[in-house]
């Protein structure tokens, strides 16, 4: 399950600036961003910038910040979004569902009438991830308030 | 999605020491104990001691405990079980899978000649869970060395 760290991963490549994200949050230690296949609308990743390919190669103080972000993040999702529930999803290795070899929490909003959409499959329109990233932005500015 | 914190939900009897469980680590902030309905061998919970429904109730002190100890404890399975990937969730809300209304996290050891047995279905045989358990505390004390 353990592999080097590939510098060219694409969240890599979004931490360094070199390709686009519709973010919603940032700090020294993490960033958080739509998932551009979002299992349901909502769908927000956050991402440690240090370079850990997973769980396992994460140093602790890398862990404690990407969990302050997700339960800040997953707040102002549950605003937005008023889902019927949330999950939080942190897969390590192929086997586990993982698709970039950057470490990242998935927090995902649950509707109770929809069945979650294919996991990295279907690319949601730009726009619509714009609005809800708007959407998330605005719920962490409230909350900041 | 929040609900008042139920003192008899079956994590608090087991907090009290109420009801058994296979416990393979314990701290001042956590417990962590095997799934009695495992999805897949070394299915393991984390449970912080803090009286939390879900994610959002949680303070922000029991989210790093959880974290460390959900850290701690993933390494350990992976040690003792040597999974193909490993995955952790955390759900808030039956609609997003939440069985018991006490803030919990999932280890969840993945095998790639295997799916994944149903969430809160089946009950374990307890001799292979406490085999299981052993293994997962043997492993946490070597780590410790």
């Amino acid at each position: 399950m353990n592999s080097p760290y590939d510098t060219n991963n694409i969240f890599a490549k979004i931490l360094r600036g070199e390709i686009p994200c519709n973010k919603v949050y940032e700090d020294a230690e993490t960033i958080a961003f739509m998932d551009i296949m979002p299992q349901s609308d909502g769908h927000t990743l956050v991402v440690p910038k240090e370079a850990a390919v997973n769980l396992f190669d994460l140093s602790e103080a890398g862990a404690q910040a990407a969990i302050r972000t997700t339960q800040r993040v997953a707040r102002a999702v549950r605003q937005a979004f008023n889902p019927d529930g949330l999950s939080i999803g942190q897969f390590n290795g192929a086997a586990a569902g993982q698709t970039v070899p950057h470490i990242h929490f998935h927090i995902v909003p649950r509707y109770a009438d929809q069945t979650l959409r294919g996991h990295a499959r279907d690319m949601q329109d730009p726009d619509l991830l714009k609005k809800h990233a708007e959407r998330i932005i605005a719920a962490l500015r409230e909350q900041a308030a």
